[in-house]
């Protein structure tokens, strides 16, 4: 199990990435060009056969141990309006999870992944990100740890989630912190807050910005002062699973978000990632532009909880069902192109 | 089961296309309104959800039995030219079905569908559409049939899939004459034809589209003339998976292709049916336009055999898993929105 003794190893973690098995890859490669069927016909089922292959250093990558990790916390940043829910519904969503309730239940249940749970002191919001550091040094070592531990090292996929009432305003700002633009481009309606909603999301970005901006030096310290509980243990799971070669397939806005602050130390880190899907939040799109990822699903989705990612992990389970199972053309006696 | 006795019954089937249980969709459109996520952020999700509703009769929809059916034909334009597979690999790849070795076979399992293999008359190709009729009138009616038959009530999804070599070019003429365009628009390179083939298929298009064009008075002759028997099949699965209320997940090129002259006589005959995925085949844009589609997935797939429906029916099931699986705010002692 990974565990980051403090900042400094987190510092150096992101900055030596593991990279994927390429024998592996060029292996599942090969056997591609075998199998039964035009080449390249099968387009980006493909590609995540040769990604997972590299990563899991195997020819016949697997999707059998899929673990859906979704990560809570709770903001301080609440108080000021930026969300359409009251911030007890984290907790209440919490024991939904518990309880088998959620929509995350049912994708997770239908691409027969485990469910961790991981809610984070829900009972103390962190600070108000406009007037304070959101966590101390200590809370956030502990967060992006909590999050570390949820990524094992045999695991097929990791599909790390979040949720936490408020939280597109907090990952709104790690956004323009780790790419720049103004705070209106990052920030958009999450659970449906009105145009007074948004526009109260984008007074916090900025205020935000204006406070922490000068003194984020770092992916860590950028996580402490801007983000959340969930979404360092996010940011602590994503780079966990890289140093175990666990593939990830990230989420929407918010699961791509409390990666940007380690992408803007170490743009490598998502090169063991996939994006699920581009969410309705405004901001993904950018965000996804940014991280140099491109969706495998648009299906208008914006609920988090890591949703996309339990449905974008049936496109994986898909992509290595055909690439294991397959014949060539040998086997099957089936003459190649002319 | 479904049977046609003649061209009149097909036709007066096609003008006669029962609705969607408007009730059923409205009940699962509340139950959506009250399950613990914000409205509407599970986006096509919730759309997947009301659309099976409709169609299957009952608020919380299934995917238990879901059934691929692949048929299979061989074309006398094979001999144009127009493939980069020799036409023998028709029937090997039927063999490949039955032994279990293709993609469909893999991807049918990754979703839990039944495999129905249909293999029509392959040592009888049909006829040179550029210089005759492709099928006579009892062989268009029987391959109808076969189609039909693979429509099951009680069917909750029917993933109708094709294989033929060189049926590409007849699909590229049925949708030259229900929608119009030059030949060119709709031809593409299949299953890897160079520029030579590629233009040895927008000439055969044109030639057939000069001989029968005038004569296609009605769908059934349209695919009697420019179509062959697994096109004319899986235009008899669509339609009798109509009657029988079974919603059905179309593939990709050919697969929406043969639904064409269905559309120009009958433009409600797509209520029932998805469009699983847009195909790197270059008239597939401009087809599912035509035919008002949007598709699901994007993945640069071009295989047919059914297996982008394959892979959008985890989707589905997806979809239905939360919308059936998921509880009610009141369920789960959650707070509303503001």
């Amino acid at each position: 199990m990974i565990r980051f003794v403090d900042r400094a190893a987190f510092a150096a973690a992101l900055a030596e990435l593991p990279a994927p098995d390429a024998g592996a890859a060029a292996a599942a490669a090969e056997r591609q060009r075998v199998l039964t069927k035009p080449a390249g016909s099968l387009g980006r089922l493909e590609e995540i056969a040769l990604f997972m292959a590299g990563w899991q250093r195997r020819e016949r990558p697997r999707a059998e141990r899929i673990r859906a990790a979704i990560f809570a916390g709770n903001h301080g940043v609440a108080a000021r309006g930026v969300s359409a829910f009251p911030a007890g519904v984290t907790a209440q969503m919490v024991a939904n999870f518990r309880h088998g309730g959620a929509a995350i239940n049912a994708l997770a249940q239908a691409c027969g992944a485990e469910l961790a749970v991981v809610a984070l002191d829900l009972e103390r919001p962190t600070g108000d990100i406009c007037a304070e550091a959101a966590m101390s040094e200590a809370d956030c070592l502990s967060a992006i740890n909590a999050g570390a531990a949820a990524a094992e090292e045999g695991l097929d996929l990791l599909l790390p989630g979040e949720m936490g009432i408020a939280n597109s305003t907090p990952a709104a700002a790690l956004c323009a912190q780790a790419f720049g633009g103004a705070a209106a481009h990052w920030v958009g309606r999450g659970t449906g807050v009105d145009g007074e909603g948004l526009a109260r999301k984008a007074d916090a970005v900025s205020l935000a910005l204006a406070l922490h901006g000068a003194h984020c030096a770092d992916a860590f310290e950028t996580l402490r002062r801007l983000g959340g509980r969930e979404i360092a243990a996010l940011a602590g799971a994503v780079l966990a699973a890289r140093m175990l070669r666990v593939p990830v397939m990230l989420d929407g806005f918010i699961g791509c978000a409390a990666v940007a602050p380690l992408a803007k130390d170490n743009p490598a880190i998502v090169d063991h990632c996939m994006a699920a899907h581009m969410s309705a939040e405004a901001g993904h799109e950018r965000l996804l532009a940014a991280l140099a990822l491109e969706p495998l699903l648009r299906l208008d989705m914006r609920l988090g909880e890591g949703s996309g990612a339990a449905v974008a992990a049936q496109i994986v389970r898909s992509a290595l069902a055909a690439h294991g199972g397959m014949a060539s053309f040998a086997e099957a006696a089936v003459a190649g192109a002319l």
